[in-house]
């Protein structure tokens, strides 16, 4: 707050799932959500529904108040929704004592927003805009050891599901260029299936599915694998996993597999993608550039001789579908992307406990897609959360 | 729009997930999120990345625009981040022809949003909030044909997943109060991961977790279960499951169960929750005003000598945790909490093709908790969506 000229922040919403910010300033699950109120100086408060004061109770906040203790009731009897909501907000405003600038930060329905806000403005409440990165986009990139924590085990769950998806891959049948299971053609479907019952067995959940990408169509970064497809041998199979706890903290990592022999291609892209990813790994410490390691990675692809985001910004087109056209990674944490981001324009540099994924690729058309992906903690040394061995032949 | 004196609508956020009224405006995930411009009298617009135009094509809109035809990327080499988003914005805008109040709509970043419209109002553009209820939150209270069919599909993947946990159930062994399966206490842990596992195998996930309350902590209706309860004859267990398809529709429904012969007091319990669900689904048609059903199933309550939510906005506060003191249901979509809402103070009347729970519920911190919940499609007749037979005992 003290480099953005504002006094207080507020943070609301009805509900913590899908509300990260609220989420993360709270330090627990509201079903119903809540208020949070801090000025500068000054220790938080968290107005709740009487029903979550147990919950509010399990997370950080020792302030602890509910929407009666502001007569949330009276106004609901007297005014309609808004206008009572917009008088209320005033009322837990005004108790605080804010009178310079505040934030109301969040994710939250815009235009409603919107409405809560030009009211508020009218009753004289100087509500401000944030640039990004905003106050808790910023408080979120560095993680505390309690979050550490609760992401080296979302590392270890992860790392498992992905472990024994391998071992029931490599009860498969690799013969000629098909993979059968079963005396069946091994689909996306089975293996998939598979995999959720894996993330159930650990508690787990992959909210946004997971990406299984066999064959030429992995060329595309986010495709994730249709149930029908189904698996050859010799060509790339991306499995990216991100999966979170429920209302909680993510994983995000990625290996590339091939049934029998690789073909040559794959072999090769697979190779340059472990050098890159190696060597990125070793650049992951306090201060060093995020573009810095993303111009890195991108000269190593190209002197190999593979198209790069860095040559596409400079005009060369191929890179739009061939070589390395996404970025070097981003943070991870209540989110599965948020600061830092370590791309071109990343001007900022590498804090101390930022969690973040270093996943280079290389995408082929003509071949398929290879990626590999770990998650980070920066340190000196750094923590590698992804604890998975790199090889391509299953 | 034509009651709102707003002549355009813009929604937008970053991703589809975890921004309901994006994805029921585009009508297909979209993993980068996107810019939806509609304008009154016209067809909208969808604006997407480049490598997201094969999702968007899934969808709803035919005109299908790229960031890149807007100029994005030059915009962002010359201005910073939010500047440079600002003058995308008011370039689409423009382009549309839309002149009057426009709406910013979508789930995203309150504070900086609010950057967002404070600069297109500097550039002329009249931003307006809207009251509640929103225009999107009126066009997705009642469903289209397609959306009815995957919410149908819900049903069914859900109603089989909860058949099978009983068929688990069955199998353990009731003895005096305990309940053991393999010869060990039962837990629910146990039950939860062949609940997750069942959700798996139907390709469905529960991002909120599922409620599998067992004995006297069930009587708060928001009480999920811990791993280490275990369950004991006689208990009710209050069994509220509310899945969803990755980045699509829900399903929610509630069975409540005792193992052997049920306690006097909730078996009471039951059959009076079990006349109000029947009587208010009865109820369920177009036209019929939400704040009567809800009132119909308290006074059905009350002379049976349980206090509600009713009586408790009348000052009798046993009523805050004994007796029936939620909601007698809302609508189920693209989120599992929308309108309508079928509370006491909810103004509207049903609409034909709105989807809605239906889930009485009597608690008692001395007995536990009873809710039997089913999700209907108003109509003539109406039709219920979760296929379960209702009996308590297991």
């Amino acid at each position: 707050m003290e480099k953005k000229k504002v006094e207080s922040i507020l943070v609301f919403g009805d509900a913590t799932v899908g509300n990260p910010d609220l989420r993360y300033v709270v330090g627990a699950s509201l079903a119903r959500g809540g208020i949070y109120l801090k000025r500068k100086s000054h220790d938080p408060t968290l107005i709740v529904s009487n029903i979550d004061v147990g919950s509010a109770r399990l997370g950080r906040v020792r302030s602890i108040r509910t929407y009666s203790d502001y007569g949330l009731e009276r106004l609901s009897g007297r005014y309609d929704r808004d206008e009572a909501r917009a008088r209320f907000y005033e009322r837990i405003i005004r108790d605080t004592g804010a009178s310079g600038p505040i934030v109301l930060a969040g994710r939250n329905e815009t235009s409603n927003s919107l409405l809560l806000i030009d009211s508020l403005r009218k009753k004289g409440i100087k509500v401000v805009g944030e640039k990004t990165p905003t106050i808790l986009e910023v408080a979120r990139e560095t993680k505390e050891t309690g979050e550490i924590e609760k992401l080296r085990e979302m590392g270890k769950k992860t790392s498992k599901v992905v472990e024994r998806t391998i071992r029931f891959l490599s009860k498969a049948t690799p013969r000629g260029t098909k993979v059968t299971f079963k005396s069946k053609p091994l689909t996306v479907h089975t293996v998939k299936r598979v995999i959720n019952g894996l993330l159930a067995e650990e508690g787990i959940i992959a909210p946004e599915d997971t990406i299984f990408a066999p064959g030429r169509k992995s060329s595309d970064p986010h495709y994730d694998g249709k149930a029908a497809d189904t698996i050859r041998t010799g060509e790339p199979i991306v499995f990216d996993i991100f999966p979170s706890e429920p209302d909680g903290y993510w994983h995000d990592c990625t290996r590339t597999y091939a049934f029998s022999s690789p073909q040559k291609k794959v072999k090769e892209m697979y190779d340059a993608v472990l050098e890159a990813q190696t060597s990125a790994l070793d650049m992951v410490r306090e201060q060093v550039p995020c573009s810095e390691m993303m111009i890195r990675v991108c000269k190593l692809f190209e002197k190999k001789g593979y198209p790069t985001a860095r040559l596409l910004a400079k005009g060369n087109k191929e890179a739009r579908v061939r070589g390395f056209m996404h970025g070097l990674g981003h943070g991870v944490g209540l989110t599965i992307g948020e600061r830092p981001y370590l791309s071109l324009y990343g001007k900022e540099r590498l804090r101390k406990n930022s969690v973040v994924t270093i996943e280079p690729g290389l995408y082929d058309p003509k071949v398929g897609g290879v990626r590999i992906e770990d998650i980070v903690v920066v340190g000196s040394p750094s923590e590698n959360l992804t604890h998975l061995p790199k090889e391509l032949q299953i």
